[in-house]
């Protein structure tokens, strides 16, 4: 007899099922007012939908859950207060895109190193470019890496293969680490500031005007954050006035950005739309692999992996 | 009393003039005319010029000249037989461009797997993209690499960082190696197939139709070579007949492309117009600090480094 009441979306459903013990039942649904009718019934919600504020709804309106699911990694917008008035446990998707975003991160900078969007433009227009539009090696040059998780941790060792020498920010001082109150105070020395931070109140706005005057004028910001992790306005002045080199941003505020937002039309912001994660086909299988193994141990009484510290909100 | 004469290519004139010792007469030429007339007197030739044609017509004109420099490392189009008949002595910039053509090798990569090029030009009509146009990861992807040299050791390095499982092909058995009569039989094998060999009467069209027939339907072929290495009438064909994924092209037969050529408008061939050496702005350092170091060993009569086998071709 099932006993264990699951809600989950129904695109993973082809994943899922085969592989669900009998005491699952599993509610799968595939538009958000399916969603919100079987919220009440989950014990296990999995809610994932392409609107955060649908995805909270079904939260709000899951009473009796005790396990909530999610592929992402970001949990912003998520209602963490309320999970913890409730006592819910969330498992979230850290580090199930980490590798892609990694590579995202890297093919960001050595595009921007080698201006290489105006050899795709020219080729556009059949033009054989005699000289390269951008003359920067990774090898040697220097890196700030704010944000030391699972992506953070695959975006050092990538940069460290480029001989980029690469300094990380976090509260334990050690080699090559500056720690949260030194780093402001040292960006001068970098030519290329990663911002891979999870978005918390900490980490709001963390890169403001001050920030980008300290930085040098040929320096490059990557986020591949969230966008409330920059103050963007200061960022669009900044790259008008050529105060800093570049930006490689694959979130902004807000998504999607709409079209006549004038960052759109910043020539040295290069924005990739979010698309970082979503540049690999194996997400839904590994998150997938990584939900059965926790429904295992939730069956038998084991910690889960992968719970996101709700106060911490990462 | 100056005894050594010495035709140098006057662009690099700032970083040479400086550190000349006394027994070294420089003569410093702008253009080809220029090269062609001071040629007789050196001893020592640096004819480096931006058509191959006037650097072999000054090398021929270069009738007393002991030692030949050259800061590239393809010495496809020199007269390597008039030199060897001559006795000459030819040192080449292998390895100096090395770091940058393995950075835009990855980087070309990178841009194919996620489908880049389709974000660019997606910001240019400032459209927010919902869907990542490439969904490939680096990570456990299989590489085939012929050529080890300088520039393929350092794509090695970098492909390694990224979890890519390298094959190496050389004449020396040894782990992950495949030798010359093996690795054809096992082209299905790989998802990247990169040329980073020099150009010799061996490698000529070493990728023509029958290798590209045996490629995945899904492969990517890298050329950071030279166009000649390829059949590119066979790679245009594979191309649109879509029985390979892509082509990332650094060269091209002929260069420039001429604006009709039909490999312009090949969707899946991404040309860069032998920008990869060009991508930097050591290039000029890195070959006068490597020929002042074998200027010394000249003047004491020592073997210089970095010589061209002239047999061989590299």
């Amino acid at each position: 007899m099932p006993r264990i009441n699951a809600v989950i979306a129904g695109l993973i459903r082809p994943l899922i099922e085969p592989h669900l013990p009998d005491d699952v039942e599993p509610h799968w649904f595939m538009t958000k007012d399916d969603a919100f009718a079987l919220a009440p019934r989950a014990e296990i919600g999995w809610f994932d939908m392409y609107d955060k504020k649908d995805v909270a709804e079904a939260i709000t309106r899951a009473t009796s859950m005790k396990w909530l699911n999610s592929i992402y990694a970001g949990v912003d917008g998520m209602p963490l207060d309320l999970l913890g008035e409730r006592g819910v446990t969330f498992t979230n998707g850290a580090g199930i895109n980490a590798i892609t975003i990694a590579e995202y991160v890297l093919m960001g900078m050595l595009t921007i190193a080698k201006g290489y969007r105006d050899v795709v433009r020219a080729q556009m227009r059949h033009e054989w470019l005699i000289d390269s539009p951008g003359k920067v090696e990774l090898y040697g040059s220097k890196a700030l890496l704010l944000g030391y998780g699972a992506i953070g941790k695959l975006v050092e060792e990538r940069l460290k293969a480029f001989a980029v020498e690469v300094t990380i920010v976090r509260r334990t001082p050690g080699p090559n680490t500056l720690t949260p109150d030194q780093w402001r105070d040292r960006l001068g020395e970098f030519d290329w500031v990663i911002l891979a931070v999870p978005a918390t109140a900490e980490t709001e706005r963390m890169i403001g005007a001050a920030e980008l005057a300290a930085m040098k004028s040929d320096a490059v910001l990557v986020n591949i954050a969230r966008g409330t992790v920059v103050d963007q306005n200061a960022l669009i002045e900044a790259l008008s006035a050529k105060r800093i080199g570049g930006a490689f941003l694959d979130v902004t505020t807000p998504e999607p950005l709409p079209p006549g937002h004038p960052l759109w039309g910043v020539e040295t912001a290069h924005i990739s739309m979010h698309l970082s994660g979503r540049a690999q086909s194996l997400m839904f299988k590994r998150s997938a692999e990584r939900f059965l193994a926790n429904l295992q141990r939730y069956r038998s009484g084991q910690p889960l992996e992968n719970q996101v510290d709700l106060t911490l909100g990462y």
